[in-house]
């Protein structure tokens, strides 16, 4: 923490800071300047929160130079997290890691029909919505816990995991009993109860960034699952709110490397939900590849005109099966299996 | 809704579009032009979703004519909604409501103290965390129950109705039973769970707009409560986030109007979490005075030095009274009462 | 500036990061922590660029404490800078001067007649574009000189000073003859030519905040003016581009009172650009004057329906008067005059 | 466009509506519904301004329907335009154009050096900035037309092309003399004066996104080049402006192919300014090309630690090579030549 004195500091102002860092524990370092005068403090073993000195008279700003989080940071854990399915499949090293399958789990024959496409197209994980969080209260809000039982069926049926999401503490302990992954959406990315929750379980969590969190948030939303005792979590990027308005979110891809480079958790990216358009789809999944992500996750139909809900993000089974092949070919160039 | 055809489209796909159209039951009205054909759709009560054309064959675009909610519109409610507190205090008239107090309740000392504060610098309502959503799970938590109870007391001391944060069902619950107006907060706008159980509930809610969230969506969230039989619904404009970091948010003051012209909701203003700074809350409460707020909900503090969250952007109960003051003056020339 | 090195640095590099400091003339103060090391740089008169450090191996980040801007900072001068136009009228002080007028000069008959109807209406300064910077090729793009020319005669007509906007050094030449006041429109705040030109010339500037800047690059594009010896310049906020999309771009209102912290400079807001709607900009004209600006320029026009451009944001002159009316009486409470 | 009337228009009003429309010379269709009422127009062969109706007495909203730009589009040149350099070398075809060098022109000798060093590595063409456009005025502001001599110099001794940024009139003349490719930066996508200039000549312009510029916007601005006869422009996606901290800019991948889908023009990708970090550009040059984006742009140095501007960001010669034995390893499964 640096703590930056106003131009216009008392002696007595300078001192009172000086005394609260020390009877903290800590040590302070005056450093004076030309212009203005700022107080290095060392020796503490947590980060510090700002405001614990921006109140102070006399304070200008003060600056944290160590970051927040902890569990979720690479000074913490140097190795990358290796998150280890029941089936054994591993998502964290250099398989790149597919989820595909419906938005929302329609019926089960719609289900297990898709379930066997991506399956035969390459896909190792089945993703599908049982539990719906939508902006309207009159679109249809998912099937439920019988949701939750196709899914099971069709992993029956196919051998795929199964990853959906939790949007609630009701829907969190069916999804437990059901799914291999537990994802946590973006509108919930800062849901700290349910966040608390899920880190109690013992099954792998992926949790999706919010439309609006920057990294950091991201990583300290991280840090409630991992404080809680549950390590096996991933993390997804899935497009930001910008003013650009071509595409439905905007799909930061810078995020990859640098959570790589924050953290050792896997990260996996959404380009379904961060462009909204089928056509967008396979040149930002060849992206994400080509960026370092651990995986993808995609809105597959194969028949987007009756889809409840996503249809023209949705790629047909036979647009992934290409998608994968390209996918495959370039991980022999770039590093990575499929 | 209006459905845009692509350039290049069949005979044959606009007459799909025609006949999907005819099967709702809606009335289609072709629009032929010299480089788009476009069809307009008629006769539908709801709002359509964009989807159900978007994804057939031909089509470029469907722009929705209507907006997606209803009960927080004025189209279905003219007259403004007018919330009653048990003690009698309307909001949502020309009373201009000031809900006061601080960030976090601290120990039941401190928050008495400062309700008595607020309450004789003028303020109306007591605000006043128990249960704290933080972006750590490191920072403190709030005192839940326990500050609830001390929030009671503060009332029975001071007769300043209450309003308070609730983070998921448990706490819902809870702060049911002690306060006067159920806060939900921004990172819980989309916690669709818990909107619908706020909704369930014959107490007022506060419903603040997420950090990231258009008016439509924030309409959207409103709509969730109120279907569910709620209509003691405020919403509160709490600073969004952009680009611009010279404050903590930017606040949206836009918001006031625009809201006030589509919806029959009061309209509160948080210029404390808009702008994360104590000297910039007094004129930005000027300002929201100005363009037409219902009220104001502002963090007080009477040892800013000593607050164990927001410190820096709490508003001493002196310079609360004169800004309260000066509200008073304004609202003689404006219109308002205080 | 504050230089934090990387946690796995060598002893090495922190020598040549001191060593590299020393040789610039400065003085070093290594802070030792548990977790990172930081290097305290002090002995600069100006400002440093952090990527005079970032580049050195062994470094993560280096934080300038501060600030990059001097002429137009409230530390090179402390009273507030006040202009003074030809006919005595001073810009800067308690007085919130009023600019309006049409978007755009279309033809003297118009201009004259909008110039004696904002004057009529209490207005301080005629505004009117000659030359009309637009997205489209296609659209209008103003007059050019002739439109000058024209301004020039309704200042003549009411006695009322004329702002007007420069486009490119030609038109600033021009517009430098003719006006009193040279506007230097959004899109220009980083056209550092211009700047540069409108910095030589010994006519008020008003410089309007860019779509996208931080209140920082707003004072470093006025410290380009300053630079070449303009001491007249006023600054203006006219809505940021933001995601929320209820209104064109969005007012942000704490920048005002942040400026007159940070900078002497006398602050304008623009509430007809900022919203892009009527019925919006009386509501936020009260909010800007309760918010503490200096003053307001407003586009006005008495027959909207034929205006070329910018209709639907513009105020008839019985609303303008109304509304001057009504900042009239705000101004007694808070301490304005009109 | 369809022109959207207010849920209590009057019938009066509406034929208002119909009544502009057609001495418009354009065609009207009313399309009645159970909750509001549109106007389709039609026959106009240019797209038309909102604001025509928008401020009319009972209209809600105009929605354009077709889009304002016209040469830029598709709709106007079905193929994909291609620009052939004096040396022969293609831009826009399924060579992946790689332009790299320093981010300043410093010396002969340093820019000798370094564009060696890129043609080695295997670059197609030199950049390298004489005029820097800097948000400080006291910042390195290049060395002018001595630099664009210097570049002149170097590709003598290379062969390669030179790309390089013009920042104003003067400076535009100067660089049309020296360069190969007028560069016209973010900063100036909408100096519409310059634009108009650029336009006039008979060299290739890449002109790159503004900061927060749409890419209906980006388009328009191309709209000015290609208004006024010159065809050779390609435009260069280099990150935009959004809340996202964690580097400089958030590089836009979606913009590659939504303006492919969009216009014939060929789209650069710039990773060197989106990141800020020479790490990150390695991952995200992947990407761009991966997306399929028809070059990239890279700051390249061989001293970084020397570099007077960007340093941080500049790629060393050895990482450029090995990255475009990557990106040719990659082309040969996605379909793109180095």
């Amino acid at each position: 923490m640096l703590v930056v004195m106003d131009a216009g500091h008392s002696p007595q102002q300078l001192k009172e800071v000086v005394k609260r860092i020390e009877k903290m524990g800590f040590k302070a370092h005056v450093i004076p300047g030309a212009n203005s005068t700022a107080v290095g403090v060392t020796g503490n073993a947590q980060p510090l929160e700002p405001s614990l000195f921006e109140n102070l008279p006399g304070v200008k700003q003060a600056i944290p130079v160590s970051k927040p989080y902890k569990l979720s940071s690479r000074d913490f854990k140097h190795g990358d997290t290796v998150i280890k399915l029941k089936n054994g499949l591993e998502i964290g090293t250099d398989r790149l890691i597919v989820m595909a399958g419906p938005c929302a789990v329609e019926n089960e024959e719609q289900t297990i029909r898709i379930a066997r496409a991506v399956k035969k197209a390459g896909a190792h994980i089945l993703r599908g919505g049982a539990f719906k969080p939508r902006t309207s209260p009159y679109a249809f809000q998912g099937l439920g816990v019988e949701g939750l039982k196709i899914l099971a069926a069709a992993r029956r049926e196919t051998g795929l995991p199964v990853v959906t999401e939790a949007i609630d503490e009701a829907s969190l302990e069916a999804v437990y009993e059901y799914a291999d992954i537990i994802q946590i959406g973006a509108r919930n990315m800062q849901n700290f109860s349910l966040l608390k929750e899920a880190g109690k379980l013992d099954k792998p969590v992926l949790l999706k960034r919010g439309m609006s969190a920057t990294l950091d948030e991201l990583l300290m939303s991280a840090e409630y699952i991992l404080a809680e005792g549950n390590k096996q979590l991933m993390l997804c990027e899935r497009g930001i709110r910008t003013f650009s308005n071509h595409t439905r979110n905007t799909l930061d891809l810078n995020a990859v490397p640098v959570i790589q480079k924050l953290s050792h958790l896997p990260i996996i990216v959404d380009p379904s939900h961060a462009t909204g358009l089928r056509d967008k789809v396979v040149p930002l999944s060849r992206a994400a590849a080509a960026v370092g992500a651990h995986g993808l996750i995609i809105e597959v139909h194969d028949r987007p005109h009756e889809a409840l809900c996503d249809g023209p993000q949705s790629l047909p089974p036979d647009q992934l099966k290409a998608l994968l092949a390209q996918l495959k070919a370039m991980g022999k160039v770039l590093g990575f299996k499929l």
